[in-house]
């Protein structure tokens, strides 16, 4: 598989995270010479928040952390690539309840605080022998590294993706913290910032390389957090936060049945907990979970199937932000659009059209339109000084920026999609020929 | 241009229409060698109705239809292709106003009696003195052929379009019968058939090679018939017959600026006036109309930009036939639905992840899935008989079936599509290059 050119040059340097051990294993169960088993354990106290898919035919996992998630604690999370578990009828449901119980026995913890993520094929049933087998090795193989447990997630991803982020914490109570076993022993948090009585730390791993190829792929994103927050800022850090970064991003407009992110709160650097919008800790630590999970889900636009180009597309003067939202994905998942960034075409009559076809309130004649720093269209009609040329020219960046302001109010939002190439239809057309 | 693999044989033979003059010429506007402008002109008398695009950047054409439509009655139809007359702002209204003017002058007929259709580039205006010079030429050019008409209006279409059909009047008044410049000279109307007065005729043209592609394509559809119908009558028929056939077609998910179905009843044969769905030969008349349309919408599918497949979407059991349409249309706008197609695997795991997506009542314990005849899907889970071999080897035909049964209600509906080819990138990504 060839790395996508628009990943990033490394895997970053991410902090450990007090209160998580990874695990990674390779069990061979589809994927062969890399790890495709990963389990995070967490201290006891851990809190959690989650997100899933909207699909109406969700995977037996997607089910079983949404029927759990209410009790607001987690002791683990659990992953395998390369079967989805999806479509598997009841016996999908009952390969997710051996799965928790093997490991709430190894672990000495509730069931119902271990969650479940799967990816990969979809209908055929998981092999839970041979699960069963994997996850006894998996639980005995503790790693400090982010790289393996980020690779153990993978599918059809052509590199791996990871992010971090810092939280500046002004109301922690340093001597009460619970839990601390760091990942790979090196106990993090504590450091003195100017003003600030601790930091804490956000890491997060995900997967997905098309915003869906339900053969093998998804979109899946851990993060985790050394911050004590309860779960119910958890839940609406997540929340939030997805909704700006995994919500906004589009390969090819289609959705999987398994698509999870979920946040984790182990508590370990001992602050006064979190507990809502309202707590003054809790601005700087959803922006460091918005932070990360704007990185991820570039990342994961970057490694769209087949993708040359990483566009963001910016509507404004709409009349909310939801209208804004609307047209630009409207925008980012028409194939014509698509194929003219691939082809470094300024068609903008393309983005014309899929204004129009959003259905949201728009006027031809304050329409105005920029590729980069180029205004095309002005006030419904081409603008006087546009180059083509200078357009084209721009295009040629692995990095666009397509600007829409529709001139009928103050809404505005961003979507971040990919070009539709040849190597999306090779890629979707082909693997499993 | 290569004609599309999955066009039908030959242009069909098609009758003449009592009351409607048409007229073609090669006026090299944008493209040499072949008409690129239709008139239809009309008897006195003749009623009208018509649907257009849901955008809402819709062309200066569409706008000037609608303004006229209330009025009930045409003198004439006027096409161009090669430009779209789309996103020029004021100037563009400008340019609509002086066609119209021009030509109720030479017709000598009422400006707004006189529809227009534009199609091909977005964002570059008309050139109102070559278009005026143009036009004058058109009404000197009267033609029997409605292959020259079905030219006329084409733009990347890679074959031409038209059907026909026949209607068993009961309560024809044949005494009274108005217009009658028959097509070419010869009158039809009048044949007789067991049991029926009088036989009336229907004739369609159509364009389209994408649902859209906005800077040299868009849908087009003017049907035409001899039959004597209200324009009250004539508006309810086009608006069913496109919501059963135009609406549940999709190339690419994408709608251009300037979609226009328009039906004329001149009343050449004079029967006694459909007026509305209570007429005892609306029935007849509306399911002729509805032939049309469909042949019409399928063969703009068999041209779709790059496709190898024409494939039927098949939804049963939903709570509602509008239910079924929205699951339909999920699964036909799929790109990874439409790369499986392109590849002729049956990758039913997709099919289930647009069911998903499609947000609609749907359960997956309850959810059947057919290939051809193939059961692919039971239950919620693989057939137990499922052949993938089987099911591959009926994805080798040019026509497909794909048939899901939700086993919630009694809703079904059917969409068409095609597949996405490396064809459909070369396309779209290539021709302005």
């Amino acid at each position: 598989m060839t790395v996508s050119p628009l990943a990033p040059a490394a895997f970053p340097e991410l902090a450990p995270v007090a209160g998580v051990t990874l695990h990674a294993y390779a069990a061979g169960l589809r994927y062969t010479g890399r790890p495709d088993l990963m389990l995070a354990v967490f201290d006891e106290g851990t809190a959690v928040g989650g997100v899933f898919t909207q699909s109406r035919c969700a995977s037996s996992t997607v089910d079983w952390c949404r029927s759990i998630l209410g009790g607001g604690s987690a002791r683990a999370v659990v992953c395998n690539a390369g079967n989805a578990n999806a479509f598997n009828g009841v016996a999908g449901d009952v390969s997710v309840h051996a799965e928790v119980d093997l490991l709430a026995d190894a672990l000495d913890v509730d069931a119902a605080q271990i969650f479940v993520a799967s990816t990969g094929v979809i209908g055929e049933p998981l092999d839970d022998l041979a699960m069963a087998a994997a996850l006894a090795e998996l639980v005995q193989a503790p790693t400090d590294s982010w790289a393996d447990a980020a690779t153990a997630i993978t599918t059809t991803d052509t590199f791996i993706k990871g992010a971090g982020a810092s939280v500046p914490i002004n109301s922690a109570s340093s001597s009460t913290a619970v839990g601390g076993t760091a990942v790979g022993g090196t106990a993090v948090g504590g450091t003195a910032v100017e003003g600030t009585a601790v930091v804490g730390t956000v890491v997060g791993i995900a997967k997905g390389s098309g915003m869906i190829a339900p053969d093998m792929a998804t979109m899946l994103g851990f993060v985790f957090t050394d911050v004590a927050v309860t779960s119910g800022a958890c839940q609406t850090a997540i929340a939030e936060a997805s909704d700006q970064s995994f919500n906004k991003i589009t390969v090819d407009s289609d959705t999987s049945t398994s698509d999870t992110v979920l946040l984790f709160a182990t508590g370990a650097i001992g602050n006064d907990p979190i507990d809502g919008p309202g707590h003054p800790d809790y601005p700087a630590f959803a922006a460091a979970v918005l932070d990360v999970c704007l990185d991820l889900s570039h990342q994961i636009v970057r490694d769209g199937e087949g993708a040359t180009k990483f566009i963001e597309i910016r509507v404004e003067g709409a009349v909310s932000d939801t209208s804004a939202e609307i047209v630009a994905r409207s925008i980012a998942d028409s194939p014509l659009v698509k194929t003219a960034m691939a082809a470094e075409d300024a068609n903008w009559g393309r983005i014309v059209m899929a204004v129009g076809k959003a259905g949201e309130p728009a006027d031809r004649d304050r329409l105005d339109i920029f590729i980069g720093d180029e205004q095309v269209a002005c006030a419904g009609q081409v603008h006087p000084n546009y180059s083509e040329d200078r357009a084209n020219v721009f295009l040629k960046n692995d990095d666009i920026v397509v600007r829409v302001d529709l001139g009928m109010g103050d809404g505005s939002s961003s979507v971040w999609t990919c070009d539709l190439t040849h190597g999306y239809i090779e890629i979707n057309a082909g693997y499993r020929s």
